[in-house]
């Protein structure tokens, strides 16, 4: 039995994990991250909550073994240090994620990537499970990814590799991504964040050009086809209603997510690819646009590979980093 | 001491490898493929050879150990027999290879794809020599590549992992590729053959919207300016001699392989990265476009990789074919 942290920009969860049968054991407890407070105070919190449920868990009659964590950075697996974070978790870098939670718990500690704590256990136990090597794609704030070979996550050379959301597509370019570049990133109109961002520059373009030499009836009219949105779930929304500017964009969304999905095949030749993530939920429309867009630009040799959605849900990252402190915890006894 | 061959689809050419100091021992020899006999007539061509090579080395005193292949065309490492090869060479597939060799030497032999083979070479004896992950680019009439992690190449699932030429790239879009696929993929502009294509595509371009609407002593004029190429090679040397189409495609061809490059190491973040083939010989400002490319389009983590070109020339894949033989010979005594 594990613990496993999932720590989010927005939420830390945590439960009892069972790694024999890959479930979760326990109900599953959150609380608010509160990013804005900055690293410091966020790593009290989850230390406080890992206390917590070390101490519930012990009641509850659990044998606690080790905690696995998944969390938001770059994570250094040697030390479970935090080496980089994006703006949405302001200090989070640097913190000592892994020897704070050792030293308040006494327990051994592994930390993972937040995708790639999603992407093993999507991997192990969930739809990837019957899989040798498995390509898992998050689609959510961000574009992420994971390569699971044998139940192992590929890490490369500066702990980089999976960032599937950092390939370029022509109909990103011009788009600013959030890592910094302008040549056109996947993630920059793909993402939750993406297909917003996307969405309110065709959005501003379509209301300004309909603005140009129309009277003010007709202005009126256009402009209610193009009404602001406040998220990529809400574009979804749109299009769901029949909105045609929402719908091209989700559409586009999905042929790009598509293409890149084969160049990536056609790189790391995987046997399924599972993706997860909330845009996962942006429609019937945005899947056929996915699979056309992978059926478009796939060799013949990796047109059968599978392309599914995760099963696992919210409980993916709790049981991949269950299963990262379990392997490493094996890997120590082999080695003794 | 092994016999590497490197079958390509205008010639095939064989020497004997020292494995223990990664060079090649004797003359290295060839004779033409003569691709368009078809698949049966080039087995033979190859068998005679290698019977000729394995005799002419142990009359010179070397003891062969067995024979290592890298061919054009989809391998099954398993069988050492071609799975699908492209029109280049028609009638390879199906071919049996690895059997056929084995059977008309009496030696062990393992047929690695020709790309992977050149991968392995420069990243075990080359460029890559002192590197864990090696990312192995080969730029030539197509665009190919090789993942090798500690001196074994990434397979994949079906057997294409490293395929770096089928990605998408903006500047790709509209050119067919070889592979079948329409949806814009690097190798379509950015191989010699890409260059060659797309330099005519826009040369005919410029030279129609020169025809339009201007006397004929002008069009006389702006003809000179776009010059018919036989080839990609030919491109670089009109580029080299300040011809300005031809330059810019050099140039877009650089930028659209380096920016396409940082996407793969966001994927499969390798310590460095190997380029080799003929395209790399089409000049500097070529070689300053790629790097231009990769900076701009790099996450700050994976921003320092070394990208670097290869060292061995032609030797690398006897050298890479060699060393696949030796590692598959050191597996079965480990396993005896």
């Amino acid at each position: 039995m594990y613990v496993g942290i999932d720590i989010g920009g927005t939420k830390i969860a945590t439960a009892v994990v069972d790694a024999a049968t890959g479930s979760v054991a326990s109900d599953v407890h959150s609380i608010a991250t509160h990013a804005e407070f900055g690293g410091v105070e966020v790593l009290q919190r989850i230390i406080g909550l890992a206390q917590h449920e070390v101490t519930q868990a012990r009641l509850a009659g659990f044998d606690i073994a080790g905690i696995g964590v998944g969390s938001a950075g770059v994570i250094d697996p040697e030390t479970g240090s935090i080496l980089a974070a994006t703006d949405i978790m302001p200090g989070w870098a640097g913190q000592p994620l892994g020897a704070a939670l050792e030293q308040a718990t006494g327990l051994p500690v592994q930390v993972t990537n937040d995708v790639m704590a999603h992407g093993i256990g999507e991997a192990v136990w969930g739809a990837g499970a019957e899989y040798q090597r498995v390509l898992a794609c998050a689609v959510g704030t961000g574009i992420g990814g994971a390569i699971i070979v044998d139940g192992m996550p590929v890490e490369g050379a500066h702990h980089v590799a999976g960032h599937i959301g950092h390939v370029c597509h022509r109909l990103a370019y011009g788009m600013h991504c959030s890592c910094g570049s302008d040549s056109g990133h996947l993630e920059a109109i793909a993402s939750g964040s993406g297909i917003h961002a996307w969405y309110e520059q065709r959005r501003l373009a379509c209301v300004a050009q309909s603005n140009a030499g129309s009277d003010v009836s007709e202005q009126a009219e256009q402009k209610l086809a193009f009404p602001p949105a406040a998220n990529g779930g809400q574009v979804a929304q749109f299009a769901s209603q029949g909105n045609v500017l929402a719908s091209q964009v989700i559409h586009d969304a999905g042929i790009a997510l598509g293409e890149s999905l084969a160049g990536i095949c056609h790189i790391v030749d995987p046997d399924i690819v599972v993706i997860s993530g909330s845009v996962t939920h942006a429609g019937e429309p945005w899947w056929q646009a996915v699979q056309q867009g992978f059926a478009s630009s796939s060799m013949p040799s990796i047109a059968a590979t599978r392309i599914v959605l995760g099963s696992l849900d919210a409980t993916a990252p709790l049981l991949g980093a269950a299963y990262v402190i379990e392997s490493y915890l094996q890997r120590c006894n082999a080695q003794v």
